[in-house]
Formats: C-alpha cells, structure tokens, sequence
C-alpha cells in the first residue's frame, strides 16, 4: 500500500512519516501531498496565538482534552495539535517544556501532537504549516489546532489559514502591551482572557472590550485579504453573516472555562458554514498558499539559471556603489 | 536641481518627499534611489528591539539626545529616527503615542523622525525599511536608529540590516517569555534591562545572563547568513574579532545610563570597523536586500504575465480538489 493510502487509513507510523516528509518540503513529501490533497477539506482549522506568558501552551493542550472529552453530549472530536515555534530563528530548535504538560492526552490514538521548528523564512514556515495541516486534515483529524508564539505578521498568516482564530491574552503582562493587541484584536474570532484567577483581571477585560469597540468589527469585512469598509447597503446584507468577536475566561491549568471554549469554537464553525463564509475563508487561504508557493519556485527556478558566480560578481558591484540595487536587479533578470 | 542633489544638500523638505517616494515604492522614487546609493555606506545603523511593555520608545528618543548631547566630549552625530510598526497588519495604522514624548528634540535640525506603518507583508516592510535608511545615510545622519516591536522574524531581519543591534528587556514582563528570549538573544548585540528601577530586575538580570552563557557566541559565527559553528582552530583566529554582548541597565524615563548606552554603540561601531567585521555585515546586508529585491521583481514580472482570470480558473481547480497546489504551481508556471 502506497503511503498516502496508509494515511488515510489511519496508520499513525505512515503519518508521522508523511509529516517528516511534508515538513522538510522533500520532492516524495511532495508527490504523497499531491495524492493526500484529493482527501482534505473537511477539517476545522483552529489557530490558537497570544505573547509569551499567556498560558497558550497549556490551553491548547486542555482544548483538546475538552475536544476528546465533550460533557455537553456531543461526539468526542480527533485533534491534532501543530505547535508552530518561531521562538529560535537562528537555532531551529523549538523548545518543548510545555509539551510534558500533555500527560493526559498520552496514549489517546485520537490525539496526534507535531511539534515544528521554524526554519529560516517566515514565509516558509507558514507554507509547511499549510502542508502539515493538509496531512492531518486527509488522516481524517476533525479539529487542528494550531498554536504560535509572537505577534504581528505570524499571527496574520495563521488568520489566512486558520478557519477559527483565538487570541490568548492575560493579566498583567505589561501596559503598552496594546500596541500589539490593535494588529492582534483584527484577526480573533475569539479573545481568551488566560490566568483568570490573576489580579488585574478586570482590567485586562475592560481594555480588550475597549479595543473591540474601536475595532467596529461590523462595518469592515475581509474582501480578497484586504479589509473594506461597507457601505450601509451592504452592511445590513453583510450582518446576517458577521461574527462579533466575544471575550471569555480561562483557568487553563485548572481546566476552567475550557470546555465552554471549545463548544464557542464548534459554534463558530457551524457560523462558518451557515453562511458560505467557510468557503470564503476556504479560498482565501488556498489563494495565499497558492501564491507562496509560486514565489518560491520563481525563486528557486531562477537560482538555477543565474550561476552563483554571477551573483557574487554583481553583489560586489552593489557593494563598492559602482551600481543600485534596483541596477543590479536588472541586470541579474537579464540573465 | 534634482531631488537627490537636494536631500545630499541637507534640503529636510527634500528629504520628506524622498522618504514618502522611496517608502511608498515609486518608480520615481527607484529612480531617486539610484542617484543617491553612490552616497550611502557611511552611516552607523542600530537596530532596537524588544517586546511591548520594555520602554524601548522611550529609550530610543533618550538614545538619540545622548548621540546629540554626548558628555564624554565627543562630537554630537546626527541622528534619524526609523520607527517600524508591524502592530497593526491590517489596517495599516502606526500608533505614534508615544513620540509625542520627543519634545527635547523638536526643532533640532540634526535629527530627523520617520515612522512607518507596516503595508502588506513583512518581506516588503524590511525592504522598504532598508531603501529609508539609506535616504538618510546619503542625507549624511552619522546615526540611524530604526526601532521595532515584535519577536520572531521581524527581529531576524532587522539584525540582518543594523551593524548594531540592542535588545531591550523589562523587569516583571511574566515568566515564560523565556521562550522568546531565545530567539532574540542571539542576535544581541547590546542587551538592555530598561525600567531597572522596578522590582525584579536582579532576577531579569540573572536570566538574561544565563541564556549569554547557555548561547555561547564566542563559539557561533554568522556566515552567509547562516550561523556556524567554529572548530578549535578557527575558535582562536576568530577570537579577537568577536564581539561579546553584555547587559547594560537604562531608567529611559529619567535618562539613567542611556549616556553610557550611547558610548556602548560607538564603541561596537568602531569594533566593528578595527576587525572587519562593518565589512563583512555590509556584505550581508545588501546580499539580504539584494535577494529580496530580486524575489519581488520575479513575482512582479509574473504577475504581469499570468491573466488574472487563468490564476483564478486555476485557483478553482485547487478549491474543488481536482488538482494539488503543486500541481496548480507547476501549471502556473508553464503559462
């Protein structure tokens, strides 16, 4: 049996090949997603994105706890879980200690934990994350959930693939910490206030509750990845189908507050899918994988026509100024 | 006279409207771009950064007074300010709140303040950022601090553009925000405990020179972009041109220790000019920009050959699952 077969019959050691494969873009990795890509489309792609000291890592491993053990009746859901670590450009190496929290998912064949490294380009990250989440999407994983650290355009590109995002906040992590929430607060679904049992708590709420206002999430719609403002006509078409953004509160390493999250994610989902915005969303992350995938094979496709002693000789003239850059752009297009 | 003439002139009109042509990537402003880059390749470029809540807008509106006002006899440098706000992807909005504190700088003409939003995708921000710094650098600024908020990435690339790069760190920031510090570390030159009148800054400082030593940088070189590791022999040859970071302590607000920060980045300058070093981050630097540029050219010419309507058609037969993305990029490519 072919591997991608093996895959989708839900052999965990033929997964955790593929995903070896996927993750280091290898040309078979390639050939296999080709076969896999048929089977996807039927997974709910959660990203989960907050700074550092937010207790995301814990509150990811409880949400899919809460997935495998629903108490408000419905199925228990398969989750995989991708742990995307930009936390270490230069070393690549991701750094697990959260990972040992995840005791009571160990042994459960309906939980699988893939943990990447980021390795160079940001751009390439967010490519292998897209091609490890088509794997577990084909091996038949109801819910991914996709956890990152960092703020900014990280947490743009998990928005672009992710069908539900939460943005995990927490008290007293600092006070100018707002002027990365503004960017953040435009891409959540769902804000989670984390540590709710801190002090301050009340504080954090008010400010998220005021950026959300200033947000106006009602009157700007996301239109070919780019943000429009609505007219009033098509705003009272447009209101059938937005979702207000909502706060809720967690005691992650109490469990609290967890399952409420995630019958909120469920909820959004079917949102999703009511209103054809799953689709929407659906195009728009193949759109932007699409093209990242275009703009690395013009890349790499030229490196192989213009020889490395080409470049080198054209950079020198950059770097004595005897030329622009945009001069030698051209001149190295010419090629 | 020409635009160029006028900014190298010492023209600050001029110069606005350079900065608006270059950043919003205007063939003009290409153009303009290539008369002034036989000028550039002077200037002293520090990078600082650091998560929200460290006070590093502050410091860096300090860190320019000093450059203006040294005490240690040296001559005052003129001093460009590049503030690069990634907080908001979306809507493109910088939040300038807090250079309405620079009140000690107003009307001296030996500084000059340029804040950028983030337009579109980190890839284009740093080379905007980089084709902004060297207005400035022909204009003849001696220094140029570009700072930036965020972790990751955007960190990475600045380290790539600045021959100095400074950290900022804040006591009382939550307790696994080691996780990021990392990453960071490692491209510090200078690491900077701010606000060190607060309380736990001793065991700020205890962490941060734990993670120097975990780092061991005498042993790790860049080359080619890449970070290597040195074998015995080479550790000695190298030893004499390595720069060992080291923790300095500032209180931005009251201007504490930011005289001996500012000494600090000359003294790395001048490091960096005895052993070759300024050199070998030049080459780097422009190598970085110079694959940057070439990259976005290539996908430009692209897209002026593709009709929008076959990228679109292609597109669908990814979203109905006929065809895999690489199969879509493979026939995008044959076009």
């Amino acid at each position: 049996m072919k591997l991608a077969e093996q895959v989708i019959a839900g052999d965990r050691l033929a997964l955790a090949r593929m995903l070896s494969l996927v993750e280091n873009d290898t040309p078979q990795g390639r050939s296999e997603l080709d076969e896999l890509f048929p089977h996807t489309g039927r997974a709910h792609l959660v990203g989960i994105t907050g700074a550092p000291g937010t207790g995301k890592s814990s509150l990811v491993n409880q949400l899919a706890y809460a997935f495998r053990h629903p108490i408000d009746g419905s199925s228990p859901l398969r989750v995989a879980v991708i742990a995307v670590d930009p936390s270490s450009p230069f070393s690549g190496g991701a750094l697990l200690g959260d990972r040992v929290r995840m005791r009571d998912l160990v042994g459960d064949p309906g939980v699988f934990i893939r943990s990447m490294a980021s390795r160079g380009a940001l751009g390439g990250l967010a490519r292998n994350t897209a091609a490890v989440a088509q794997v577990f999407d084909a091996a038949g994983f109801e819910i991914i959930l996709i956890e990152t650290v960092g703020a900014g355009q990280g947490e743009v590109d998990i928005a672009r693939l992710a069908h539900t995002t939460i943005v995990v906040e927490a008290p007293g992590l600092g006070d100018d910490i707002q002027a990365i929430k503004a960017g953040i607060l435009e891409i959540a679904d769902i804000l989670v206030i984390n540590k709710a049992d801190r002090p301050g708590v009340e504080q954090t709420e008010r400010a998220l509750r005021a950026m959300l206002e200033l947000a106006k999430p009602e009157r700007i719609v996301m239109h070919h990845g780019r943000l429009a403002v609505l007219s009033y006509q098509e705003e009272e078409n447009e209101a059938a189908r937005v979702w207000k953004p909502f706060i809720m509160k967690t005691i992650a390493l109490r469990g609290e507050g967890v399952q409420e999250l995630a019958q909120a994610v469920r909820e959004h989902g079917e949102h999703l899918r009511r209103n054809g915005e799953w689709q929407r969303r659906e195009l728009e992350r193949l759109d932007a994988e699409l093209q990242g995938l275009v703009q690395a094979e013009l890349v790499a496709r030229w490196r192989e026509r213009v020889p490395e002693e080409t470049y080198q000789s054209i950079l020198q003239q950059v770097i004595k100024r005897t030329i622009s850059p945009y001069q030698a752009v051209v001149k190295l297009l010419e090629k």
